[in-house]
């Protein structure tokens, strides 16, 4: 028999046996996220409805209808150069001085598609929760979340949920993904790097990475060290419009100043000649680092840009992040033609030191 | 002083007294991952120049620079209707029969982005990586992905990795997000469904979480299934081209087949009535779930998607299925007025029965 007529033929039968069931919004009951949670049944439903659409609540996200699963967003009409950015996030302690892994990892892809010169429009954020993770830390987290995308003006538009067994995740891993629209004429890139560039920081490095290692607690001292987390991406532009020919940037997360200094010497084949003395690192920072043994230059920043900008536009893009709120913002270095692909810190009695990438991991999960 | 003018004065002092040193290409010298893969450094660039660069090669992922994380890329000029879309990959084992965590986490971005109207272009993947994972497991399952990507026809343009101690991941999680492009005149949505719509169910149902089910060893019984991960895309396509009038769809993932019709009862406001004797299920695989007591309309599919299209254009649509290769593709069902957002399953008797969405969790980590 045709499936098509034997349903016409119990089209009647369907219509008229069955008893209308209208499906209420799913009600979440539960304290604590179950495995339930991520079978995308019912629970799944219900944790989207409750704790994920309230707090991202949007129009694009609404189009996606009411699944337990946030599937594919439609993000409407754009055009142009498209920088696209993904970071997961497994940062311990998930709430810090001055942030949390939510905001973390909001900031950091906005920050990402800023640096590689995008405006960055929406991103997706992806949520592996552990068995047991409770709905009001999950709930808190979220809404720090869409507090960071509202600072940074971008949209969440399409998530996603996996619960795992007590054991396989520690409380909850984010990874987040977004797209931004390159403005005409923005072209970062190592190849744009010249002999004679200044190099600017917005700011005082290694404050994220202290925050969490204090937050952990397991070390003998305590200082009120916040993160740096923020969205770069209004600095970003405020540099490019005080200085157009900006070459290239970078945000100096994971593996610190230093690594990303190695980064931009490999990468343009240049040498980069850093100025120790104007490396801004906050008072209490620098003394539990040196309690600690732990060179700042290795710490980890989430809030914090390196750009490399013509010397004549140097001064203008240091005002520029001045005036747009980046107080300590400033010139640290400079492009040099060796030694080549190296970094050499230049110490304030006239000394020199290799500057090497990071080697192992003094911080494991700061980000 | 101003820094400038010290890094002036001291600039014949670092170009002098510095010996050349030319950074060679990051060497993986590890068998397993450790927590320093994660840390930004030298070993993060290792991995991800001898892991994930051979692998993902191209043009654009190229751009990124050589640094260990894999930053923001250019995806360059796109325009039009765009669809973005990120999931969360925790499935257990990482390797069943047909398929790997990476496949399927190509194919499910993919996917997701197809069933919404877009035609995927790139991909982004991001890796949690437990300490400890052997790197010839990892590599294997990178260069699975790629080749996943190749058979899609979509580039990975970025990617991440974080490392986590042994203990708070279970070997690896992947989170991949895309875009694409959605041609004119594609309009998927509930809104469009409408009383005697046919719904089409690409093949046959519940063969992914029985084959990861039987992959995980833990049963009394093995039987010889395989995934059914594959991408969706050039199906979607062939339906589109023939049923150019093609309502909504939606692929069949966790929760099942009877999760994404409440779904679409609940999403439509109309009610679903499906033939239970059209919809196919693989001899093997009903029989394992007979065994299990498992209903197969629960179990995940992930390259099995459903697609509501208007009564006359169904024959098209099937016919261009089977063209394609999806050769058990088949109407599986019709649109209904009532019971209102609801889903009864007419069975080969001419009785009926509801069919509710997926209560609790009968398999875990399965995608």
């Amino acid at each position: 028999m045709d499936p098509k007529n034997r349903l016409n033929d119990d089209e009647k039968k369907v219509n008229s046996n069955i008893s209308r069931v209208r499906s209420r919004p799913h009600r979440l009951t539960d304290s604590y996220v179950t495995l339930a949670h991520g079978a995308g049944g019912k629970a799944s439903a219900a944790l989207v409805e409750q704790v994920f659409y309230p707090a991202f609540d949007n129009d694009i996200l609404a189009q996606g209808g009411d699944s337990g699963v946030v599937d594919a967003s439609l993000i409407g009409e754009i055009t142009g150069r498209i920088a696209m950015s993904t970071d997961s996030y497994v940062v311990n302690p998930i709430e810090f001085p001055g942030g949390t892994i939510g905001e973390l990892a909001v900031n950091g892809t906005v920050n990402d598609i800023a640096v590689a010169g995008g405006q960055p429009k929406v991103i997706t954020a992806a949520f592996v929760l552990e068995e047991g993770l409770d709905i009001a830390t999950l709930t808190r987290i979220v809404k720090s979340m869409r507090e960071a995308a509202d600072t940074a003006g971008v949209t969440i538009i399409a998530g996603d949920t996996k619960v795992v067994p007590k054991g396989a995740c520690d409380r909850l891993y984010i990874t987040t993904a977004g797209i931004g629209v390159i403005p005409e004429g923005r072209d970062f890139g190592y190849h744009r790097v010249e002999e004679g560039d200044r190099i600017i920081c917005s700011g005082p490095i290694a404050d994220h990475g202290m925050a969490v290692m204090m937050a952990r607690g397991d070390l003998a001292m305590t200082a009120p060290i916040q993160s740096d987390t923020r969205a770069v991406n209004a600095l970003v532009d405020a540099v490019c419009a005080a200085a157009p020919d900006t070459r290239w940037m970078r945000d100096a997360t994971r593996g610190g100043l230093a690594t990303v200094m190695n980064e931009l010497a490999r990468g343009s084949g240049k040498g980069v000649a850093l100025d120790d003395g104007a490396i801004r690192v906050r008072e209490l920072t620098r003394g539990a680092c040196d309690v600690l043994g732990i060179d700042p230059l290795y710490v980890a920043n989430e809030g914090t840009f390196t750009a490399v900008v013509p010397a004549e536009q140097a001064d203008a893009a240091v005002a520029a992040l001045h005036s747009a709120g980046a107080d300590q913002a400033g010139v640290i270095g400079r492009i040099v033609a060796e030694p080549a692909e190296s970094v050499v810190l230049v110490t304030g009695f006239g000394g020199t030191r290799m500057v090497d990438m990071l080697v192992g991991d003094p911080l494991p999960r700061i980000c």
